[in-house]
């Protein structure tokens, strides 16, 4: 059967400044009308920085609307005019102060998608060397190198508790290396 | 360094049928003042069905704001003065027709901490017994029953791309059970 619905008319709720909150009318595969809510988001992107084989640059940073300071991999969304890739790189150096020798796409996915347009595609960065950077004044972010298997025991542990950082880094291990 | 941000006053910006659109203000750690926008979402739940040792009970549906019909495992937001383990048990009925023996919590993740509070549980169900279901008439859900291994398939080459079926299967195939 074709589950696809149809857009019909979208209503703009409220306009913020990364997030468009939307109500959507669209038409099921019965015929009905029904109403969609969600935001429309840029996309995004993320990154596993690889120090050396057993290492990996976590970033941590207060998350507010989940009032918890979390550990993360870099990532961010991607600025009108930007390529992914020059994302990935802005990113990187912005939130840990390294530069990336190579970078190499790993998969995308939907954090959310009954709820928000957003994409977020996963990368890797090797051969990565220190660089002077400038992180923005108003941006509180910890850098932290840890042992690639103290990782795995954090998300094993459940202490790891974002979406972006469980989905590459299990999916590196299961698909790309064992870490 | 306490990376805390602190709330000083919220502003609804629009009320959906099941999320809110909010900005706050807040103080960051630096003693200035900044904006946060997000959506106020409730929790969630997930779960992996596991019909026998080898196959995994998926669920394929559209999802709009992404424009996509994905496969996915069933999951859902709980309703008002439910618990997350009646929501488990419901949605599995509504979305697949299977009542479960036995659920068990696996894990808990944030799908947008940046930019939603939504908190989803993942939980893993087995002994499944079929049960006379009345799924919701405006609801278009096609239920799979899919080998495991071709399900890790579909993951490593990128097919399945929900963020909560990525974690579920890749956390139970590395930490529970290799599939």
């Amino acid at each position: 059967m074709n589950l696809r619905e149809k857009f019909i008319k979208r209503r703009l709720l409220a306009k913020g400044f990364v997030l468009d909150f939307v109500m959507d009318t669209v038409t099921l595969p019965n015929g009905k009308r029904a109403k969609r809510e969600f935001t429309v988001s840029p996309s995004a992107v993320a990154v596993i920085p690889l120090l050396d084989p057993g290492h990996i640059v976590m970033v941590k940073q207060h998350r507010y609307p989940i009032q918890k300071t979390i550990y993360e991999i870099p990532a961010g969304k991607i600025d009108k005019g930007e390529s992914a890739l020059e994302c990935v790189k802005r990113e990187l150096i912005e939130e840990t102060g390294f530069r990336a020798g190579k970078i190499k796409k790993l998969i995308h996915f939907f954090p959310s998608p009954a709820f928000c347009t957003e994409r977020l595609t996963i990368y890797v960065a090797t051969g990565l060397k220190p660089v002077k950077s400038s992180p923005d004044e108003d941006e509180f972010i910890e850098r932290a190198i840890v042992p690639a298997g103290k990782v795995m025991q954090w998300i094993k542990c459940n202490k790891i508790v974002d979406a972006k950082t469980l989905i590459a880094l299990l999916y590196y291990r299961a698909f790309i290396r064992r870490i």
